[in-house]
Formats: C-alpha cells, sequence, structure tokens
C-alpha cells in the first residue's frame, strides 16, 4: 500500500463535490463581471521566481533540474505566470485584461491548519487600467462572490489600505527609517504586544515619540484621512489618501462599500504591492489569519520585461475558504444526490436502459445495476447514493405494461405505464401519478 | 521577457473557452451516468510508477527528491493514484465506486503534433464489477460523451477487442511463444508492412505458417467469433470470447454498439489491461494515432495492496481530442461573448454600476467602463469583447430619465425608460422596444 505526500490532499467524491460548488461560485461569479479564464502550465523557470522574490524563494519551491538540464520549479502562485503571459502578447490583447483562474499551486511549507503544500486558489485580475474604478471593481467581484457563496454582510469584512499611505508617511518623519522593516512591522502588530511594536519601529529607525505618533496616525476614521494629508504635508501622501477616498468611493457606488473597513495597519506582506491593498476577515474571529487578499501592483508587468502595465488583483485559497464558509455554517452540502436510479429485475435490460437513457437526456443524474445484483443489494445501493426515487423494471410489471416508481425518502411507490414513460413527463416522480 | 518551457501551453481565453466547453461536456455526461468527481494530488511516490511499469518509465518522468528526501514524481497517469485512493478507503466506500476527474498530467517526452510534456486528460473508472454492463457503460459514456459534443457515427469508430483472445490464441499454438512481444508485434500491425509483421511474430515464437493463420484468425467478424473458440479449444479462449460478445450485447442495449467495430488487432500497449479494451479512431484516418482508449484492468488493486477489485474505465486527453473535433467541424467556438456593456458618458457612474448589478443578478455577464475611458474607446472595447448590446448611461439622457440601448449587430438603438430598468425585462434587448 503506497501512502500520500505529506501536505498533499485526496478529495473523495463527497468532498470534492463541495469544493467544487464553492469554486463554480467564485468562477461563474467573476465570469459575471466579464473575466475570462486562462489556463497556465504547472511548471515554469525557477529564476523567475528569484527575479521577483530573491534567491529564499528557492527554499519554499518544489524545485529541480529537468532531463534537459532546465532549471525549472512546480508554480508557487501564479502571479508571474499572469504577468510573463501578459507580456507576450503585449500587443494583441485589448485592455483592460480581465483572467481568472483556478488551479493548485505548491509550496514546500511547514504543514498546519489550513496550510497545505499542494492548495487550490482562484485568482481574478485585471491589467491596463490605473483608475480607482478597477480596484473597486477587484472588491465588488470579491465580495459578490462570497456573498453568493451564502455569507452575509456581518460574516466578513475587508480591511482595506494604501500601501504608499504607510510609505508616504514613514518617510515624512525626520528620521532613516528602513521603509520595508517598518512596514513588515505593521503587518504583524496585530500578533505582537504593544511594547514589542514599539521596539521594531524604533529599531526601524524612528524615535519612541515617532513611533507613538506613527500609530496614533494610522488608528484612522475613513472621514479622518484628510488629516494624514495635512500631517506628511507631502504630495506623495497626498495621492495615495486620494486614491484610496476614490477607490472606496467607486466601491460605494459598486454596492461594496459596506463590506470595508478603513485598517492603515493592513499592509499585506508582499513587497510587489503598489496602491491599495486589501484582506479579507473572519468578522468573528474564529478563523485568525487572512481569509485572503489583494491589491494593486503596478510595477510587476514592467519589472517582467513588458509596457508600464498597471494591475490589480486577488487570490482566494481552498483552505481559509473553506474554514470561513464553515465557520458561517454556509459550506456546500457533501451529500451526493441522485436523481434516479433504474433497479431491473430478471431480463429486463434493455428496457431498463431505454429509461435510464430517456431519463439522462431529459438532464437528469441517473445510475443503473452494473453489477448483476440482487434486488435487495440494488436498493441498498440506491440508497447509499442517495437516489430520490428508484424505477423498478421487472418482468412482471413489464408483462402489463408497467414500471413501478419508488420514492426513497417517503417509501411509497406506485406503478406507472411504461409507454411513454419518462418521454411524458420532465421529471417524473411518485407523487405525480397518486 | 521570460520564456515559457518547452512542450508546456498557455492557453488564452479564447482557445481555453473552447477547451473549457469541451471538458465540461465530457464531465456532464459522465455525472449523468453518476460519475462522481475526485480530486487528486499532483505529486506521487516515484516507486509507485516503477512498481507498476518498470524502471524504464523514471526516463519518462519529471521526478526529483524533494526537500525531505522523499522521491518523487509529477504524476504521469491517474490510474495509480485512484487505485492508491480505492486501496485506502476500500471497506468504506460502496461498490460500484464511479468516479471522473480532469486536470493535467506530466510525461518527459518528445514535443510533436498533438503531444506535449504538460496534457490534460478527463479519467472515467468502474471499481467494483466484472460485469459486461460494466464495459458497456464505460464504452456508452464514451460514446455519449462524444457526440454530446457533437460528433456523428460516422465522425469516429470504437475498436473494440479482449486482451484475452490474443494470449488464448497465440497459447493455443503448440510453440514456444513470447507473449507480451507477439502482442505488441500485433499492437503495431497497422504501422509496419505485412512482411515485417509477419517477420516480428515468427521473431516472438510462431512457425511463419502459424504467424498466418493467427494474422487470419484476427480477420474476424464479430458473427465468426465463435470459430475462434473452436480453434484454440482451451477454456481461457472461450471465456475471453463470450465475455467479449456479452459486452458487446450489452453495449448494444445501451445505445452504444453502433459506434463499436471489432478489431482484434486493438492490443492496447499497457500490459495491465486484463479483459475488453478499445480505442477510438477518426473514421476518416485524418487523425491517425488513437484519438483515446480504455479497457478493463481488474489486477491493479490486488497490485496496489488491495482486495481483488475487478476495474474498468477510459482516459480522454486533450490534444488528439481537440484534433478530432476540429476535423469533425465542432470544435467549440473561440469567440468570446458578452451580453451587456455598460457605457458611462460624464458622472453617471452610480447609476451604469446600478444597472450593471441587476442585469448580472439576472444572470448576464456584464462589462463596464474601469479605465475612466472615451465614448469611442468604450465602443471600441465593447465591440472587441462581442458585447451584444451596450447599454449608455449618459447624463444627458439621464435628466430625462432614460438610458440608449445599441445592438451591436444591427447599430440600431433605442431610448428606454431607466424607470424600472433592467427590472422589468429578463434579457433587455433593443428589439423589445422598436
Amino acid at each position: 500500500m503506497y501512502d500520500r505526500i505529506k501536505g498533499f490532499r485526496d478529495f473523495y467524491p463527497d468532498e470534492m463535490q463541495a469544493y467544487r460548488a464553492t469554486f463554480d461560485t467564485l468562477e461563474d461569479t467573476a465570469r459575471g463581471y466579464g473575466f475570462r479564464e486562462i489556463g497556465t502550465p504547472a511548471l515554469e523557470r525557477t529564476q523567475m521566481y528569484v527575479d521577483k522574490s530573491g534567491e529564499e524563494i528557492v527554499e519554499e519551491l518544489y524545485s529541480f533540474e529537468d532531463k534537459g538540464g532546465r532549471e525549472i520549479a512546480l508554480t508557487p502562485e501564479l502571479t508571474p505566470t499572469v504577468a510573463r503571459m501578459v507580456v507576450a502578447k503585449q500587443q494583441e490583447l485589448s485592455k483592460p485584461i480581465k483572467w481568472f483562474s483556478t488551479r493548485p499551486f505548491w509550496r514546500y511549507e511547514q504543514v498546519q491548519q489550513g496550510r497545505f503544500r499542494e492548495f487550490y486558489q482562484t485568482n481574478i485580475d485585471i491589467f491596463g487600467s490605473a483608475e480607482p474604478e478597477a480596484d473597486a471593481e477587484i472588491i465588488a467581484t470579491a465580495a459578490d462572490a462570497l456573498t453568493n457563496l451564502g455569507l452575509e454582510n456581518d460574516d466578513f469584512e475587508f480591511r482595506v489600505s494604501h500601501r504608499d499611505i504607510l510609505g508616504g508617511l514613514l518617510a515624512s518623519f525626520d528620521a532613516d527609517v528602513d521603509t520595508e522593516e517598518a512596514i513588515r512591522t505593521v503587518d504583524k502588530s496585530d500578533k505582537i504586544s504593544h511594547a514589542e511594536y514599539m521596539d521594531l519601529l524604533v529599531a526601524a529607525g524612528l524615535t519612541y515619540d515617532q513611533a507613538e505618533q506613527f500609530d496614533d496616525l494610522l488608528d484612522c476614521d475613513p472621514d479622518e484621512l484628510d488629516d494624514l494629508i495635512e500631517f506628511a504635508g507631502t504630495e506623495r501622501v497626498e495621492k495615495a489618501v486620494t486614491n484610496l477616498q476614490n477607490v472606496l468611493a467607486a466601491a460605494e457606488d459598486f454596492g461594496a462599500r459596506e463590506y470595508c473597513t478603513l485598517s492603515l495597519e493592513t499592509a499585506r506582506g508582499l513587497d510587489y504591492y503598489t496602491g491599495v491593498v486589501f484582506e479579507c476577515f473572519d468578522s468573528t474571529g474564529e478563523v485568525s489569519r487572512a481569509v485572503f487578499g489583494g491589491g494593486r501592483y503596478d510595477d510587476l508587468i514592467e519589472g517582467f520585461g513588458g509596457q508600464p502595465t498597471p494591475a490589480v488583483g486577488f487570490a482566494v485559497g481552498d483552505a481559509t475558504l473553506s474554514l470561513l464558509l464553515q465557520r458561517a455554517g454556509v459550506w456546500p452540502d457533501e451529500e451526493l444526490s441522485t436523481d434516479y436510479y433504474i433497479l431491473k429485475v430478471g431480463d429486463t435490460r434493455k428496457e431498463a436502459a431505454r429509461i435510464a437513457r430517456a431519463l439522462r437526456e431529459q438532464g437528469h443524474v441517473v445510475e443503473s445495476d452494473v453489477s448483476s445484483r440482487s434486488f435487495g443489494a440494488q436498493m441498498g445501493y440506491a440508497d447509499s447514493i442517495n437516489a430520490k426515487t428508484v424505477v423498478i423494471v421487472g418482468e412482471q410489471d413489464l408483462a402489463n405494461d408497467e414500471v413501478t416508481l419508488k420514492d426513497m425518502e417517503s417509501g411509497d411507490q406506485v406503478q406507472v405505464p411504461v409507454k411513454d414513460f419518462p418521454a411524458a413527463y420532465d421529471e417524473p416522480r411518485v407523487a405525480d401519478f397518486e
């Protein structure tokens, strides 16, 4: 007996059905906004990830040399691949480019609750618009996807920030600040004590008073954003604040403002974000990590050798999303369902098959015996697959030009004429004949 | 600029749409028969493939040692993974187990037309029934999938054979035959000359006369199958022939016999098949290789450490299937389509967004401006995404409580009251208001 590799999962039909329903809803929501599906390779040059994220990323990659001597890696995320694809057809593609896809990714990480080495993500991105409407459409698509999955307003919140407000505020202090270090500190501020937070900001170059002042500034209501402009007095902060205000105003028009909370501490770990960023959190706090996140990354395409192309998007992973949906009690049903089981008794295969085919052509899920089993064994199987109705095709009944319909919930059964069955009905049920 | 790895493909939205439609049809057909979707890992232990196919398989694998020292490989096919999953839950799963999935696989092979290093397959299998109805249901599912894709009876044929008829006939000769070598020779008989074919059979251990006789026997009509039993005079051939006849009879009842041609030369390369095998061919011969194939493999689960469990299934790959569908002129449309583009002129974002959301809630694909572009640029974009109807939301019109609908095919346009738009209509079109 072989074992599965650690951090990888087998999805049996019951669990798979729930994941399929979840991703279908995400994708249907994206399709409604005119996002188009793309298909992408599982392997890319390792160099692509090193260039984007530095040598240390290799530690997290499933990377190896292929038989042709190429240094390749199992893709740990979609963005570099999509950037490569945009650059390759930059001239032909009409802008905005609106793409989505759902597929597995791989990272060699510590396995823990909600974190696997193989995980599934839906990525949704817009390339070619720097306007606040693009950021807002991404936020609205994410919000619609969650409400379409059955979540309510009080189940989740999007914590929204702007990368350049943090950077701009830090730059406005009279101090030699390590901006990236300071932003990383902000990003983890809710996981550490206030004292530790202050210490790390001081270590990043602020005085203690400046650190306190910075912390106060970040604790800002939406209607106080203009105070930040005044404090900093720089065009950089003014532009960032105005952009964030414009995105929130567009989100209001797009019906998604109600899900957004201003949260300047939200920085998103990844260095490649350049503008508005957001993270989705479980409002109850039961799912303690961010469920997913996204934001604007205007420099990536150019960094990949393309023309300057603004970009904004988000990615939802299967593990944290399923935790949120389960917590909220809206995780899809894992019970399999079957519309009809065609039970044959004796030498009735031809007629049983005719009925099965006709019901399938009507669009139903129809199983029939492929194991030459007894009446009782077939009934047991029909029950195990949650068949709603069993059509019993017996020699005796057929001799009377009848078949028997059995409702598996009530146990009621009824004999119906086999002539015109099932053609005369859309979805014949026992109750139709009682 | 980064390059894609050789043998791997990027699917842009137009092409992706056609593949998605194709796989959706395959999967919907399988669902109609009660097959259930499973999800499987991209990586498995390399040893699993070595045990199934021998050391030489490693040459074709993307295999490597992971950071935990495991010898692992990118999965080159689904069957071993599914066998592992069946064995892992053998007790709990009710039989027959009917599973399907669509996903990529990887083989380090020569890249040529219709063959890539990353390819997509839909696998459909039944575990737990040795009855001819199971083989026939697999054949019927495959046939229905192809006709649901738009193929006609004269576009394709299933060449059907039985692995043990070949083996049994060979064993009935008074000769020391290398059976596997002889079956491999039969498998490639249509790719080599008759003289070469005879030579290889002789090399495998038959005399020249026996080789001629064997060749004659294989050229057999369905109603001559009993002659084979008579010739061999062994229980083995009798059982195999009877089983094949029973599968064809069940296929007749299941509506799939018309697609089947008896073809005893069809052996399927893989050694693990044990019973009926079939290959789908383009009837016109324009796609020269088998489009796909399948068959019975009753020994695999036991070989993987499980209880003896009969199995039958097939797998369809994207590359050859797309060639067949294109040859027959039924490859799905690659033109993107969009139901509505909402074009805003001036400060009308709020109303434009309301209309877009309402149309999306009706189930339509709706794009709107996220780039603050001019009227002309928006019209050009709407045309590029093949929008059927453009809803023009202008300040002037709104002042008169109207919006303008433009049919993008005819160019006709009409002003409609914004009150109750679009709520009062299911799918408002210009023609509804003319």
